[in-house]
């Protein structure tokens, strides 16, 4: 058994050591070194996405949902009409954070195994012109599904409205460009496929849009808008800031950049899930999202329906062999998660699913697959 | 000059290497290990306050600021009426979350140099029977003014009212007895005098109020309730949580142990604080706060009137001896703060005075004093 286990799932992720390497000294917050470290970072971030003609890069402290929630709640009016295109359970948080402030909003739900589909949005927006925005997940963590941003992005902006995304599990690894995809705000976090410690989000967030948006936060913490002013004025946090996490996400692209940017970090990642599925299925394991749809991310599997087949028992043996994996969050039907980010690479995989084989064995699974 | 810098600050602090060598490893956030390490945490800090009997701790991702907005948007009701007692920028800023929040308010503010009045704050609950909640901060970082407490939460309890505090820069290391001090929320950070790294703050809830605070939160990732109820249903955290600055604070939690707990981090932050109150007065400078009411935590001291003294210049030439002080932050004068908190002894004091002395020299700094 492995000392640290390795972490397959949607993150925290298992970190490089040079990434935790940099956590291990102390910043004055509003001291010159820092304030640099914070320019930087921004800089990076938005270059990543190729953003730096339109877009300005807004980190807060907090988890990813924190970002959405800032991101929603300051970029959308108070009196505007927002669609919420939903297929699983991080869309569906969108909605739930509009309700808790009042937003109006219209949230349809399609299947949680398929991408969303671009025409259903248009024949949406067609339809209500008193809608404004629309809010996707890129990458729906709850399934693996990856979403048809780009689609989506063009049918928003050829009507003339808005588009938000929640790209917390997708950014880093999928290619994002704002020069070709019109988004006014794009939500994500340093532990997904950035590879750093969780603790921090950002949003890359139109200029011109996010001057608008004054007063519209009914939160303090979560003004995005006050939030860009504070880093516009003096360079400073406006509230403590995650110093140490900064520190780890800086490092953490550097190594991005060593691996070839985002490309490099796509093929790592599309390896690991590659191997991953075929050995999977290999072992009689099914997929729930079709490969066509299918990010490099994070892969859901049902279960297999032999009695002998008991997820937590599962669970257990493989984090007695150094594997956490991560439990499903479908609502049709009972599945579990693999994660293909993080510093791991195909060997990893192969490692895996060598465990994975001689646990089936032990346990004595014979009848694979799902079918009745 | 020292590669890494002393942080005499409100925090970040200075942290152990012990501290920081905790965040050395990732962390599943779902996994059994993280599970045991997130309730420990929750049992020690609420040990802290001795509140085990009535109360639970909420731990939440950000900054102190998001405890305690998420203090105030959970634990006051909408339709309560709540008294602001404000003598620094702290307490302002309680006024500005809950003006966003729309919650109905009064705001007392006095004197930034002097303590909170506790008959004062009476006076207002006996003039408004519409009153139900008071807020107060009980160490303002913005001057070191340590307010009483223990005073204003009798007053409060007598008439049958509820108390929220924001205990932001005390918590660790200036005693609060649950058992004693009568309050339904006590907020505060990680990064504090608790010595762990920035990343997470956390609220003492009295049980039996939280309770009834279900829909009080307008924000998602802010509401204390669900947040709680998060814990106690599976002992996780609805959102990703920062588990190296978890696991950093539970490493800070065992040095504040070994140091004979709070009453051990008192003396050695007030000697700190008597070291550094008598050499700077022995330089000519000021306290802005009288010694009786002074916490142990930061110290505000007045500029200097001698043209020669620029504070900008003072403030680098400490920075390239290894010191990074802080700026001012009052309403009524220039002034600059020196911390006592984190991982420093009285020795670092008497070094930063021995350093400070041969800056003034070097500046040619004579007339002593802030007299005209």
């Amino acid at each position: 058994m492995a000392k640290e286990p390795l972490l397959l799932t949607p993150g925290p992720l298992t970190t490089s050591s040079a990434t935790k390497q940099a956590m291990q000294r102390d910043w004055g917050s509003r001291d010159a070194a820092f304030i640099e470290l914070t320019a930087r970072l921004r800089r990076r971030l938005t270059a990543l996405a190729r953003a730096e003609a339109e877009h300005v890069c807004v980190p807060l402290p907090g988890s990813g949902t924190s970002a959405v929630e800032a991101m929603l709640g300051t970029m959308l009016s108070r009196d505007g009409r927002t669609l919420v295109l939903v297929n699983g359970a991080y869309g569906r948080r969108i909605g739930e954070i509009l309700k808790l402030m009042e937003r109006p909003f219209e949230l349809i739900e399609s299947a949680e195994n398929l991408p969303l589909d671009a025409e259903t949005a248009a024949r949406h927006l067609d339809a209500d012109s008193r809608l404004s925005d629309v809010v996707m997940v890129h990458c729906e963590t709850t399934s693996g599904v990856l979403n048809p941003l780009e689609d989506i992005a063009d049918a928003v902006a050829r009507r003339g409205k808005r588009l938000l995304v929640d790209a917390m599990s997708s950014f880093g690894a999928i290619p994002i460009d704002a020069r070709q995809i019109a988004f006014e705000g794009l939500a994500t976090s340093a532990n997904k496929c950035l590879e750093g410690v969780p603790g921090m989000g950002f949003v890359l967030a139109r200029r011109a849009r996010l001057e608008q948006c004054a007063g519209h936060s009914q939160s303090l913490s979560l003004d995005l808008h006050a939030q860009w002013r504070g880093f516009e004025n003096n360079g400073q946090w406006r509230f403590t800031p995650p110093t140490q996490v900064l520190a780890a996400l800086d490092s953490a692209l550097d190594q991005l950049a060593a691996e070839g940017g985002i490309g490099g970090r796509f093929a790592r990642y599309w390896e690991n899930c590659h191997t991953l599925v075929s050995g999977m299925r290999a072992l009689g394991f099914e997929t729930y999202v079709a490969d066509e749809s299918q990010a490099p991310i994070i892969v859901t599997f049902h279960m297999l329906q032999d009695p002998a087949f008991e997820f937590d028992a599962f669970y257990d043996a493989l984090a007695q062999h150094g594997y956490l994996i991560y439990p499903g969050k479908l609502t049709d039907g009972p599945s579990f998660r693999i994660g293909c980010i993080g510093d791991i690479r195909a060997t990893d995989m192969e490692n895996l699913l060598g465990v994975i084989g001689a646990i089936l064995k032990d346990k004595g699974v014979h009848r694979m697959g799902r079918g009745a």
